[in-house]
């Protein structure tokens, strides 16, 4: 089984380092200038330039199997050409909708998911009598890490934004005072078999994903349950094939939907450590039409990002952790890998969290 | 962290996809005519050829921080010449020790811990009044998965044993009729720190691993007890560093030592889905000088051997089970994968695998 990702970051990275052993085979197509350090020896790169033929990259691959696609903004054209030579999970429709903020609200309407009150409109609409401040303005596309939002608070800020929007069309979102945020990641196979991993409760830092903790605390059955049932009526919509991530802000014991992500996600790296299959071997067990595997956790685990951290904190290192590193380019405020924790009970999860940051820090 | 392995099969492959993801590099030092598939593109391979200096050795490599081995059947004095430049583990006299079946039995009786009764002699006294037939002759080295070993239950087995020996001594053993085999897997750190994953019980078929499972059902605390002292006892006295296999005879509630593998071992290879983390990656861990990893396990997991399987049996996977395919060029009666399964209990556990034999004899 030879499997083609687009992208060269830690997806791939991690996509492959599940498959290898199953003896899988990767090839990897990157753009100009993208960091392609992460998949060194995993497999054959191949630069794509638009222009280059399809039937071309397909060759230069190695005739892959299957192709997947380890991020949202991918050229939706090039999936549906590469199409013509192998399957593409998840489908090209999935990435055209998740990719744009406008289309994949539209989808959660038509599907009577709730989301925050938003509108679509351009930058002289961003406050409206529809939706008062405070909003949060983010562009359609390429909004990830806290990149290309914009909280606005009052006219000052509003005046500001318009200032420097270029972009045409923005999504202005009531700005929700949630109680948390949570994700829930499942897969869905080829024949519509869906397994579902436990809701993570994620934190952030200056719009990062820093640590997830996961199943998280405090959730009832029922939310769980309305959980699996979105991300199904999602999936099933969607005929989609591979690992999902839906983002969730929790609101009076309510789930509204923030974002889907059609691929492995951040928010999922816990399962490496704490599922009997991680999220990395379930989307490829899906997108090669195999049986899926069990997605039943046992304890609780938490995923703690490595941000700006300059070298693998092996030194860091307890019983019950483990490291996954990206060997990335280091850059500030960039994830370059991320600890594993897995224990018996939230309390002393947290005391093994709060070591953790005070040995990284103290490094 | 740059780890070089002596070695280019299963063993070095697994070893090398537990330490990429923590970032850890390798390289390979593979014997002229190695088959060296296992490990293509996990790092660089380097041919040995006796004669070219070990210096030599070492630069081609790229300088690896830390040496270490995947077979007993190692140059000692190469391991000697190789600690001038690198910490080596485990160290060349578990090596020495561990590779000759005499100076193993010498050690074990040193220490007091029971192994079968034995004779060390020449082809000529295989037989005497101190052991009765049935006796098992071993030759000291090369003997894995039931090579160079000879059966001897009559007169006419001793005339055919004798005309065929090639070699100066054996040890001639007691044949044992034992009620189960076990295995005792266990990493040592460099700081001394002992960490024991449970014992498994292992079946072969002609003499080849087929199927262990751990923990082994019925094994009394005491047993387990005894087994973790033996091999502390036994890695302390060698000032052991990493992981190292004990295989026991269980006779009458009794362990008798059957022999010692100072390396990561198949009958530990069920750690990768039953254990908090896996040899492989607590093996690292301890050359490394890092901590080492929980040895936790739950529930009940079995290894299944893929014995001249010719592919990837892709299509047995079942929910709770995950394969591990090696890459190895096929042939008859070679090890070139096996499948981890994870159950709750030792009875649906049992009949998963009656499933999955059901399915890979059938492919």
């Amino acid at each position: 089984m030879h499997i083609a990702i687009i992208g060269c970051g830690q997806l791939s990275r991690m996509l492959a380092l599940a498959g290898i052993p199953m003896g899988f085979k990767f090839s990897f197509i990157a753009e100009e200038g993208e960091d392609n350090r992460c998949v060194d020896g995993l497999g054959t790169v191949v630069w794509w330039r638009p222009g280059t033929s399809v039937r071309e990259l397909y060759e230069a691959l190695g005739r892959p199997d299957r192709l997947t696609v380890e991020k949202e903004q991918v050229d939706v054209s090039l999936l549906h050409a590469l199409e013509c030579f192998c399957p593409v999970h998840p489908n090209p429709k999935a990435f055209a909708t998740c990719q744009h903020r406008h289309r994949e609200k539209q989808l959660l309407d038509s599907l009577e998911i709730p989301c925050s009150p938003y509108l679509y409109g351009q930058p002289s609409n961003v406050s409206t009598a529809e939706i008062y401040l405070p909003v949060v303005v983010k562009s359609c596309r390429e909004g990830y890490d806290g990149k290309n939002q914009w909280v606005l608070k009052c006219q000052k800020d509003i005046d500001a934004f318009r200032l420097q929007a270029s972009e045409e069309h923005y999504i202005v979102e009531k700005l929700i005072p949630f109680d948390i945020e949570v994700s829930q990641v499942s897969v869905r196979s080829a024949n519509g078999e869906v397994r579902h991993y436990p809701l993570a409760e994620n934190h952030h830092e200056q719009g990062i994903l820093k640590q997830s903790v996961a199943p998280a605390a405090n959730i009832s059955e029922s939310l769980t349950l309305v959980a699996q049932e979105y991300i199904c009526r999602i999936m099933n919509s969607l005929d989609y094939v591979g690992v999902m991530a839906m983002e969730c802000f929790v609101v009076n014991s309510q789930l509204l939907i923030n974002e889907l992500a059609p691929r492995v996600h951040n928010s999922g790296h816990w399962t490496q450590s704490g599922s009997a299959t991680c999220q990395f071997e379930n989307h490829l067990r899906a997108i090669a039409e195999l049986p899926l595997g069990s997605t039943r956790s046992s304890g609780v685990t938490a995923m703690v990002n490595l941000i700006g951290t300059e070298e693998p904190p092996l030194n860091s290192l307890m019983a019950q952790s483990s490291l996954h590193w990206y060997d990335k380019v280091v850059r500030p405020n960039r994830k370059l890998g991320h600890i594993n924790i897995v224990d018996e009970n939230y309390d002393s999860l947290l005391k093994q969290i709060d070591s953790l940051h005070s040995i990284t820090n103290a490094a």
